[in-house]
């Protein structure tokens, strides 16, 4: 027999909106009460419907995850997947299921609305390079919890954001090569005016100010966050016969693009030139010699976002509160350095 | 205002059912009745809640994503997270949103039947190494339809499955070597007994017996899908002192552990010993030498298994018919051959 809220109504002999409240796990049923539906719901087997759920409690169980970005392919993004992996883990451990939005900027523009409206999440984890104050005030006028992986800000908009420490990874990563005895660092800047490399650029500013050295502006180069671009553009460097002896590139591709144009033009790695990349991402240790990098915990930042979510959800963490959760990233040291 | 089935009904003069009927896309409307709502829903701006939906027409417009395995981190598997992209594109192109559960096998074991019980999803797609006949029986018996991701064999079960075209990859792969001049081409086994292990030695060998040689089961050995125990077994190979001058690893990983004791035992990389791999993961052109590898169309894996779910929903594939998509996997010619 498949047990039905009508069913263990019966059973218990209460209505079906005390059962519906045990289920929802609402006041106003007496303890007593509780337990004797608790336990005919387990003697049986009942699974109550996620719809007589949502109906009575406005629960559905799910915490969705909005990307917002050009990319179709978003998920291969050396990044993202593992903070998926974060998500998925820690919300599975709370016994809330993922709801995978995505990427449908181009082929239906209001989706991020339409989602709001649809009530298919109890929350949202929102991702992406293509955020808009616009799509977050209406989250919010909708009461629908969330948080940012990924720090943002904007006037008078108070968010909840987990972000890698971006400044501090710069700082380690500088030091360690100032500590290898370099002295004349490069820095290959990925995309300007994110929040991200205003960070990184910081780090490495401030790993040099301690050391009693400062920028020097021609050893700044503008790698786009790409591979080519930052081949490219250290080819040209060396071009100019300018002196450098570390390179430290704002990530891991940008640092694999500096290697070839190095190697190409006959320099040691590292005995000539160290190098440090950034994110650690699959390939880092596999190239030649292996990369040393900045490890982003892509799994923690995942997981902090859930907690911060389910603490909203729970009451504990204000809808409209400022909160700023900063994850620890973790030099890797290779064959580069 | 924000709309409601209840303001729809009374601006189009209808019963509450006859709109639900309408947003079900349900038969028992009149065709000017049917318009009349739709162009009202359409001038309104009206979202139909998706618990009214579910309740009139037992559709969620949710494809479910299971995947069993013992790795928690199963996103961050090479091939996964790819195969999700696929699904993800080709799902939210049809108006699904991904529900993705997953891995809570050690958590909670019977996960996988409440999920079905709960009824979140119109279909699931199955992934994952730990598929057990029973899950596939109870989901039938549930009335949810699905489609497996690799493929998988059991008596009197009916399957639908998409899968890689193995054979045909590790056959391409073997040629390609013979065709470099190579004659005795190691075989670097994965995991045994499985339908993708055993497709890709029948490749191997078909490629050797059409150039009239036989496989020498000396040059046979046992990677366990693993880069560790791939080094392994090729330095032992080595000690042996027995003769090769290629290697064909069922993948990746195993192709990197073979090389790494390749270039320790002083063997020049394509000269000596060309090298192919197999799954082109995002590290494979990054080693020294880059690596030949078969290219797997994870993509396509996604893309086809919600192509045939859609099927199935739609009524124009039986949920007890068995079918297979094979999907064609790509050589990849690199530096290592």
């Amino acid at each position: 027999m498949k047990h039905t809220l009508e069913s263990i109504a019966k059973l218990a002999g209460v209505s079906r909106g005390t059962v519906s409240r045990v289920v929802n796990d609402q006041p106003g049923v007496k303890p007593e009460v509780r337990d004797k539906v608790l336990s005919l719901i387990k003697q049986t087997g009942y699974v109550p419907h996620p719809q007589a759920r949502s109906l009575a409690g406005g629960k559905t169980g799910n915490i969705g995850v909005m990307v917002f970005g050009q990319n179709p392919n978003f998920l291969s993004h050396h990044i993202f997947y593992e903070v998926l992996q974060g998500l998925q883990i820690a919300s599975a451990a709370d016994g809330y299921d993922l709801v995978l939005f995505a990427n449908r900027m181009d082929s239906d523009r209001d989706y991020w609305k339409q989602i709001a409206l649809r009530q298919k999440v109890d929350g949202l984890i929102i991702m992406g390079e293509h955020i808009q104050q616009e799509y977050l005030l209406f989250y919010r006028q909708q009461q629908i919890p969330y948080v940012l992986v990924g720090k943002r800000s904007y006037d008078h908009l108070p968010l909840a954001c987990v972000t890698s420490n971006y400044r501090d990874g710069a700082y380690q990563a500088t030091k360690h090569l100032l500590e290898r005895g370099r002295r004349n660092i490069v820095y290959i800047q990925g995309l300007l005016h994110t929040y991200h490399e205003n960070e990184r650029f910081a780090g490495y500013y401030q790993a040099l100010a301690e050391a009693g050295t400062h920028v020097d502006p021609s050893l700044i180069i503008d790698g786009l966050a790409d591979q080519a671009a930052a081949r490219l553009q250290m080819k040209l460097l060396i071009e100019r016969n300018i002196r450098f002896d570390g390179v430290f590139a704002a990530n891991d591709l940008m640092a694999f693009g500096a290697m070839e144009s190095l190697l190409a033009h006959g320099f040691r790695l590292p005995q000539d030139v160290a190098v440090v990349g950034y994110d650690d991402i699959q390939a880092a240790p596999y190239v030649s010699p292996p990369l040393t990098t900045v490890h982003q915990d892509k799994l923690g930042l995942g997981r902090e976002a859930i907690r911060l979510l389910l603490d909203m959800l729970r009451g504990e963490l204000g809808e409209n509160e400022s909160k700023d959760v900063f994850i620890k990233n973790e030099l890797i040291v290779r064959g580069s350095t």
